[in-house]
C-alpha cells in the first residue's frame, strides 16, 4: 500500500501555490503560478531520483528507470493546472498519486522491468486557452502544435508565448515517446460513487464532447428610446440559445448534458441593447449519435432564433472529442487491483474529459476514479477524504506495478 | 438664427477627445478623457466671456450675466460624458447648443434680463457608475451626494474619488442655485422624427424607468460530470429572466420597453456551470401604472424561475425615475419658437432619461429634440445632419431668449 499521509501532505503543499479566494486554487495553465507548481513537482521528482524530460508543449515526464531500459515505459499521471475557481484535487491527485507510486516503489526497494514515467500534461482544463486536454491532444496527434500555440486567452495573449514566458517550453518533440500503457487516477467530479458508497470507479468509457463558440451580431441601440420591434438584441439571442441548449440536453438526459458557462456581452452597458455576444456551448454524451444529433438540433435552433431576432451568427467548434472506450487490458488491471485490495468498485463512465481520453488513441489506457464530496468539482469547495485518495492511489499502484512487471 | 457651422465644428472638435473604435466616442464620466473634454469646454466658455462655477458633483455652470443680475438665470445644457461605445451627439449637442446660444447672443450684441447659464451635468449616462443622471439627481434632491460618492465601477473605483482624481470636484454646494427655467436640446435617440420627416420634437413627457440589478446564486459545478437534475445553473436562470423581461415588455409595448444590457458571469469558464450571475434589467414606460405592473410581474417571475432552478436571488433597485410631465410654459416656448422659425414639429415623449427629467422637479423645464439617423443612439454609428442640429439649436435659442427676456 502507498503512504497515504505523504500523498495527502503533498496535495496540501501543492494547494498553497495559486490559492483561490474560497479555499481552492487558481493555478491556470502557463501562468506564473503554474510555473511555480511545476518547480515544486520537479523538486519532488529530483528527490525521488527521477529524470525529468519536458516537451515542446511543456508536458513534464519524470522517469524512474526500469531493469530493462529498452522497454517502453508505463506512464502514470494527470495535470497540475486548475480552473480559475478550481479545487485542490482535480488533476493534482493524479499527478501526485503517480509520484506516490514511484515513492512507494523506492521505499519498498521494488524494481520494475518497464520504466515508469510520471506525467504532468499541460493545459488540461482549457479554461484560459481552449481546447481542454491541449498537450495530450497534440501528443496524440489530434491537435496541431503550431495551431494551438496561436490560441489566445481573453487578454489576447498567445498560448505558445506564455509557455515560453514561464520558462517551461521544453525541446523534446511532442508525441515521439513510446507508451507501454497509461494510467490516470482522477476524482469522479460527479456524485455516483459517493451516493452508492463505493470506493473505486473502474472507468470503462468516457463521454464525448463538443464546444461550440457562438458569436451573435445584432445592433447596439438605446434601451429606452428604441421601439421593441426595431431591436436586434444579441443578448436576447444568447438567452434563447442558452435555454435551447438546456432543453435539448434535458431531452437526451441521462445520456447527455449541456450548458453555457462562458459568456461575453458587448458593450455590456445597462442602457445599451447588446450589439454582440460571444459564448461557448458545452454538450456531452457517451453516445456519438446523441452528440451529433444534439449538435444538429442546436445549429438548427440557432438559425431559427437568429432569424426571428434579425441577428447574424457564427459558430466555431473550439473543442471536440468522440466518446472513448478504454483499453480492456488496462481496465482489467484496475478492476483486478481493486478486487485484490478489497475495495468496493463499479464500472463507471467519465463525465469529464481527461488526458487519458486522448492518450487512449495512441496507447493502452485506463483510469481509476475515487469519489468526491457531493459530486462537486470545478468549484473551490471541491473536497475528498484522505481515505478515498489513498484507496485510489493504492489501486493505481497495483495496476501500474502489475503492468510494468516486477 | 445661430451659427450652424460654428456649432458643428465645435461638436467635431469635442469628438476628438476620447475617440471610440468605430467613429464614435468613449468619454465615460470622470475618466481622464472626461477631464480633457471639460477643459476644452471651459476654454470655449472663457473665450465667450462666461464665468465658470463647478459644484461638488462636478457639474459645470458657465454664466452670462443678465441686465438684472439679481434675477434667477435661465439654464441651458446637457452632458458631455458618453457611453463606452457612444455617439458624438448624445448630450454633446445639448451642451454645445447651449454654448452656441450665448455665442450667438454675443455676436448679435443681445443682452437678456435674466442671466443665462450653460451647464454640463456630470454622469448623465450612468454607464460607468449607476444611476444615470446622477448629478442632476443630486441637484434635484432625489439622490444623496454622500451615497453616490460611494458608488463603484466594475473595477471597484469610487465615483467620489474618481471625480476628485480628475480635478473636477468643485466647492459649490449642490442644488442651491435658483433656476428660472431649464431647457435641454437632445437628439431623439429614437426613429419617430426621421420616419415622419419632422424637424423638431416638442418634448411634452418623459418615460419613467427602473433599473433592477439582479444577483443569482447557484452552484459552480462541472459541465461534463454534473447530472442535469443536480445542477443549480445561475447562467440558465439569467437567460430565463432575460426572456421574461422581453416578454413582459412585448405585452405592454408600444407603451413599454425592456431589456438586459449588462451581464456578468462567474467564474465564466467554458466547463463550469455558472455559480453566480449579476445583471441589470432596464424597464421603461410613460405610464407609472405600467412601470409598476411590469416591476411586479418581473419580481414574481424571478421568484418562480429561481424556485424551479433551486437558485437564490437578490434584487436591488439601482436607478429609477417616474414618468415626467414637462412644464406647460416651457413646452409652449419651444413650440412657439419652432412655429415662428417655420420648422415642422410634433409633440413627442422622450424614450430616454435626461437631466431635464430631474431638473423638472425643481424648476420649469422642457426639452427640444432633433432627429437622428435610423433612431440609432448608444452606438458609435449615431449620426445626425448639420441641418437637424442647427434647427434644434435655433429653436433652443429662441425659447431661451424668449424666457430670459430681452
Ligand atoms: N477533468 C476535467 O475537468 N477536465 C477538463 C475538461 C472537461 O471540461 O472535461
Ligand atoms: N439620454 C440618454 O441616453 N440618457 C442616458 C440615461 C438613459 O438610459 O436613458
Amino acid at each position: 500500500r502507498i503512504n497515504s499521509d505523504r500523498l495527502w501532505d503533498s496535495i496540501m503543499e501543492m494547494a498553497k501555490i495559486g490559492p483561490g479566494i474560497a479555499g481552492g486554487n487558481n493555478r491556470q495553465t502557463v501562468t506564473d503560478e503554474d510555473g511555480e507548481g511545476r518547480h515544486l513537482f520537479k523538486r519532488w521528482c529530483d528527490a525521488a531520483g527521477l529524470e525529468m524530460g519536458v516537451d515542446e508543449m511543456g508536458t513534464m515526464f519524470a522517469r524512474r528507470e526500469g531493469t530493462d531500459p529498452s522497454l517502453p515505459p508505463v506512464y502514470v499521471g494527470s495535470h497540475l493546472d486548475t480552473q480559475p475557481t478550481g479545487g485542490k484535487y482535480d488533476g493534482v491527485l493524479g499527478v501526485l498519486g503517480g509520484l506516490e507510486v514511484v515513492r512507494s516503489l523506492n521505499d519498498l526497494g521494488i524494481k520494475t522491468k518497464h520504466p515508469i514515467v510520471v506525467t504532468n500534461w499541460t493545459n488540461e482544463e482549457g479554461a484560459r486557452f481552449a481546447p481542454a486536454m491541449m498537450a495530450s491532444g497534440v501528443f496524440a496527434g489530434v491537435l496541431e502544435q503550431a495551431d494551438v500555440y496561436g490560441h489566445v486567452d481573453k487578454q489576447g495573449k498567445k498560448f505558445g508565448e506564455e509557455l515560453e514566458r514561464i520558462g517551461w517550453k521544453g525541446s523534446e518533440k511532442v508525441g515521439e515517446r513510446k507508451i507501454h500503457a497509461f494510467f490516470e487516477l482522477h476524482i469522479e467530479q460527479g456524485p455516483i460513487l459517493e451516493d452508492e458508497g463505493i470506493d473505486i470507479g473502474v472507468v470503462t468509457h468516457g463521454q464525448g464532447l463538443k464546444w461550440l463558440q457562438v458569436t451573435l451580431t445584432g445592433k447596439e441601440a438605446h434601451t429606452g428610446s428604441t421601439p421593441m420591434p426595431k431591436r436586434r438584441n444579441a443578448g436576447l439571442g444568447m438567452a434563447r440559445v442558452i435555454e435551447l441548449v438546456h432543453e435539448i440536453a434535458m431531452d437526451y438526459q441521462p445520456d447527455a448534458v449541456g450548458a453555457v458557462g462562458h459568456m461575453e456581452v458587448f458593450p455590456n452597458s445597462r442602457n445599451i441593447i447588446a450589439g454582440r455576444t460571444v459564448f461557448t456551448i458545452d454538450i456531452r454524451s457517451p453516445e456519438k449519435e446523441v452528440l451529433d444529433a444534439m449538435d444538429g438540433r442546436i445549429r438548427e435552433g440557432i438559425d431559427t432564433i437568429c432569424e426571428a431576432l434579425d441577428i447574424r451568427y457564427e459558430i466555431e467548434q473550439v473543442g471536440a472529442f468522440d466518446p472513448v472506450t478504454f483499453d480492456v487490458g488496462c481496465v482489467k488491471a484496475i478492476r483486478d487491483a481493486a478486487e485484490r485490495l478489497g475495495y468496493s468498485h463499479r464500472n463507471i463512465v467519465s463525465g469529464a474529459g481527461h488526458d487519458a481520453c486522448w492518450i487512449n488513441r495512441v496507447a493502452p489506457t485506463a483510469m481509476v476514479m475515487c469519489p468526491c464530496v457531493d459530486g462537486l468539482s470545478h468549484n473551490e469547495a471541491e473536497e475528498i477524504t484522505k481515505e478515498w485518495a489513498s484507496a485510489g492511489a493504492d489501486v493505481l499502484f497495483h495496476a501500474v506495478v502489475e503492468t510494468a512487471v516486477i
